[in-house]
């Protein structure tokens, strides 16, 4: 076998060619989306006029397995692709666990994170459509640092509402998107209706993301040749995060490494279910078994305390109804610092897939996450984003487990992000303020029981 | 010839297992350090005072031309290196160029920039000689933040003195070298008889570079168990950064690409030594050409506006003399936003080198930095570092020269880090609150007429 390296990088020409497709090989496909109004499937006519066309294709075709890759979307990616998939020796010496653990890294583009491996499709396919621009909502600021990047690259115009609050405690997520040359405004705001009348009955709010989305649909809906355009949740965005687990699986094959556990974290599920993909492929068709485990934080537990039922996507109820594990639409997490896993419901083909026990999730309080942040970066260098050391957490605890039993079990998991804008919570924890806030079962008893009534 | 990919990155049996010593093939040394009090040449026991024994020994070793990279060292390595050379394509197709650009990018790791190539070195021997711990200054960060790294991996003890303003203002850059374990004192500290007797003088103060150099040698130098390091102008340091030249002459010629011109940011040298080093052994042998350019701000010009002489390397005038290309120890640049090339002087070796005729020099103000930073973000999607901007700045206006001449040459630059903690530079430039301080002849003639007089 040949020598493992610290870090793998597939050749350019090893990296995929194709994006897979998970909901081809679901015998039980991920329920549809279904128009609020008259409760029916949303149609492609429909959904095409907040998205683009091609991506609402994306968004409804559940039967082609492998889309080709364009060739200018396969151009951007070898700009910041293949992304190592690392060996954590340094932590396994500091573990002295007989476990092999893997991580495969996203963070090492400006954006930061994966984000940008959607974004960037997102934008060649308005870009292809002859739009000006795309709006989009963002909370933590992962998301749309991505879409200014790809939509600078291809010179459309972005228009970014960003949760109030976060814009005010995150200076410096608006000015990476800003020197992409995208607009950044507060949320709510006076640039919209839907923002006006939120500001008139609610004069101090801060936002909420519930809000950032109706503004964006409203900017796209009545700009003419613009499109909305999101980061998590829908099928499309798994689709082309399914970029990540192609790479995985292919650089594991190269040196002939069969993992298995696969650990990634989960909001609204693009990491996790881009990571996993080409894997529970294997599993769906009964030609290899993997443990795979999502991870969520104990304060916002979709998988592990959330029932699975059709629910609002917002806030706002404004979006369509989708079938998943949700908190309900109204529950609005506690202040965590993991802004990328605060949804309240999580993908359609990812809730699926753990309705019919193809997965494990856990739910993890903060401060052991910023623990095994911090036990991390100070062997393996990488300062992780607290999204991102959801599934690191549980990765050490898998391979503390395997110190106990002797096993050498092979442990893989995804790196999502870096944590350079994430600083206030590193200062929080290392001063010993941070907290954790658990929903209590009447918490969630209350939220849930406002889930829409289906006709 | 083999297709160029978009990134070269080597293989790990391809990295360079020895670091070049630039200083060996001058036929004109660099001068010794002199005992500011005697006016000799400071002796290997004198150094031993404040620095590790085995770095004290290369930085007085000007004739041993490849020494071996220690084992541990180059396991460190292998975390975060390779680091890529990436060609800008996208840049060229912007700019319109016939020129062929390409980078050594050296923030993928999460100091952020090139400075951990000499720390880890550091740190390993300040461990080898069984100390405890050591002591550093830092203003931008970047040295501070790649030291705590390396001591988190030999499990040193770090003591940071952070120039206050800077502590103040970049809690950032702080709460990472905690997250790594360092202590980070802001300097002027009364944790130091140095630091008392300033805040003694000037209570409301908020540091200096020099002062905190004179904290951290004296914390050094009074705690038994602990030596003193730095992060650029010493030779010891262009020595470690010569990785980055190797790799980079080794991708290079893996692809039989001969540059024309090598560029790069220079404030105390040690990025801008590290990278020409394998160039310049073939210029100084005779073997090769390469045109070399050194880009500094035009707010602290020690190679275009200062002079070739014996001069103080602190502000506080404790440290050896050397001779350099200074603007005097006593000038203070005007606050701009590239921390790192706020240096008053120039490495010695470097200083040599200009001074006879090897290189060239070239100072650029902070708006057009700036400017080029931006255009090189949104087509390349790296978001730099404001010193390595102004390398950027320089390899634009050669491949713009290109365009007009018509020639295709191959230039090479060196892209220190990233920005991520430099928002607030990027945000008064986004704002149109940008200036340019360049200092007059009549400052630099008042701080240069205050250098030392050697007896």
């Amino acid at each position: 076998m040949k020598q493992i390296p610290y870090k793998i990088y597939l050749e350019e020409s090893e990296m995929p060619k194709y994006w897979y497709n998970l909901r081809a090989d679901m015998k039980t496909k991920p329920a549809p989306l279904l128009n609020p109004a008259t409760g029916a499937p949303m149609t492609a006519q429909e959904l095409g006029g907040v998205f683009c066309e091609e991506l609402v294709r994306q968004e409804l075709d559940d039967t082609t397995p492998f889309l080709e890759i364009p060739e200018e979307i396969r151009g951007f990616y070898k700009m910041y692709r293949p992304s190592p998939l690392v060996r954590a020796y340094c932590l396994e010496e500091k573990l002295q666990t007989p476990a092999k653990i893997y991580y495969k890294f996203e963070g090492n583009n400006t954006s930061g994170s994966h984000k940008l491996n959607s974004a960037i499709a997102q934008a060649y396919y308005a870009k292809m459509q002859g739009l000006k621009g795309v709006t989009t909502e963002t909370g933590a600021g992962q998301w749309g640092t991505a879409l200014s990047m790809a939509c600078s690259y291809f010179g459309l115009d972005c228009k970014v509402f960003m949760v109030k609050v976060s814009y005010e405690q995150k200076p410096f997520r608006r000015e990476v998107m800003r020197t992409y040359g995208a607009t950044v405004t507060p949320s709510p705001s006076m640039t919209t209706e839907v923002g006006r009348r939120i500001l008139e009955a609610h004069p101090g709010t801060t936002g909420s993301l519930g809000c950032a989305i109706s503004e964006a649909v409203e900017a796209a809906t009545t700009n003419p040749g613009y499109r909305y355009v999101l980061g998590s949740v829908l099928n499309q965005v798994l689709l082309h995060q399914s970029v990540i687990g192609l790479e995985t699986k292919a650089a594991l094959d190269k040196y002939e490494i069969k993992p298995d556990v696969i650990i990634g974290c989960a909001g609204g599920g693009s990491n996790l279910g881009g990571l996993i993909a080409p894997f529970m492929r294997q599993k769906l068709r009964g030609e290899a078994d993997y443990r795979i485990v999502a991870v969520e934080p104990a304060s916002c537990p979709s998988f592990t305390r959330g029932i699975f039922a059709y629910d609002f996507c917002d806030t706002g109820m404004i979006c369509p109804l989708a079938k998943m594990y949700t908190l309900g639409s109204d529950f609005i997490p506690a202040p965590n610092h993991a802004g990328g896993l605060r949804f309240h419901g999580m993908s359609t083909t990812l809730s699926q897939l753990y309705h019919d026990g193809y997965m494990e999730a856990v739910a993890v309080p903060q401060v052991e996450v910023f623990q095994a942040a911090e036990q991390f970066a100070r062997v393996e260098g990488i300062l992780p984003a607290p999204e991102s050391a959801h599934a690191i957490k549980v990765a050490i605890d898998e391979a503390e487990r395997c110190k106990q039993t002797g096993e050498e079990k092979t442990i893989v998991f995804g790196l999502t992000g870096t944590g350079y804008f994430d600083l206030v919570a590193y200062e929080k924890f290392h001063d010993g303020k941070m907290t954790d806030y658990i929903p209590t079962d009447d918490d969630l008893a209350r939220s849930l029981s406002k889930l829409p009534k289906l006709r």
